[in-house]
């Protein structure tokens, strides 16, 4: 039995470098006999507005989120494929984020705590994979913007869910790539999916 | 003639706290004379997806998002509401800054460049306003979570697109506020408004 891996991939664009990446990803981890779940969100339109009766512990959650929801928790790693936009993903991942990783199934508080307190993560995997694209060169990235894809992904997101370990790496730049660079980032994409999410030995 | 101030809501929930900040700040400006254009862009049923065919600079844009354009073009101060859901925008915000603030609007690049250069900010607005709500205990948003709203806002979109001054206020605990101290915030936005966009003295 291989890993349950969720791949999500956000980008409008079906010839774009992400879908590239992410089908790269995916064929990988397919060959290495793990049971992936590949969502592009533009694709199947995900609907990414989180209704104020959803928000509470027990809020009405809709059956295609619940089934978003069961995935999540299910997964031993997971993969996040998106450009970098304002220094944040784009909003049909943005309300993946807002949906899909809710009290209860990512993270949850203290009896008697309404939010305000320290959140427990309750995610089961360990290990998660972001890769982002980018047409800022990356040491402007670091002094211009101050990257902030890299403390929303570990420290909001993965890390208050309980993702210990999160790997991240960020493309750049794609608009000036050279089909050989591109084809040299591929290989790295699945060759860091192998590692992270390596073949389990039969039993 | 007073400024025009374009205020944009990003809540799901019109009982909300967002709400109420975003009313106080509207009636305030509207007294000083501003002329005020509200988006509360759930209750608008904004549509948050950017389309290959928006993303180049001539690319094809819908006549309400060019309408938003032209709002965001002409505002001489932005007034933004929105909470702190996993240090981002909710996504339906997230959207309308993929959409509206966009090349040739709120910035371009310099001939020849595809997108990997330094972007020249165009906004003509000098000031904005963040409001954000928040139910992390400030000291731990810092420490914890590093804050990355605060880098969004000032760095990545108005740093970007020539706004000067960012003024950012999160009001936190919300969940465990009492009605006087959701009252004094409300004082506080409103003073804070009014400071930023005097009322102008008459010629």
């Amino acid at each position: 039995m291989g890993l349950n891996i969720l791949i999500i991939l956000g980008h409008p664009d079906r010839f774009s470098f992400n879908h590239a990446l992410a089908r790269a990803v995916c064929a990988v981890l397919v060959e290495n006999r793990h049971q992936v779940v590949f969502h592009d969100l533009y694709a199947e339109g995900f609907d990414p507005f989180l209704a104020p009766e959803e928000i509470p512990l027990d809020g009405r959650v809709p059956a295609p989120i619940r089934q978003h929801c069961d995935q999540l928790q299910s997964a031993d790693g997971i993969v996040i494929v998106h450009p970098n936009w304002w220094g944040q993903p784009p909003a049909i991942l943005k309300g993946w984020i807002d949906r899909v990783v809710r009290p209860g199934v990512a993270y949850r508080f203290e009896e008697g705590d309404c939010g305000e307190g320290v959140p427990v993560g309750l995610l089961k995997a360990r290990t998660a994979l972001v890769l982002n694209t980018s047409n800022t060169p990356e040491r402007r990235e670091f002094t211009e913007f101050g990257d902030p894809l890299e403390t929303i992904w570990k420290r909001c997101i993965f890390g208050l869910c309980g993702v210990p370990h999160v790997r991240r790496r960020m493309f750049n730049v794609i608009c000036t790539s050279s089909l050989e660079q591109r084809q040299e980032w591929l290989a790295e994409a699945r060759k860091l999916a192998a590692e992270l999410f390596p073949a389990q030995i039969q039993a």
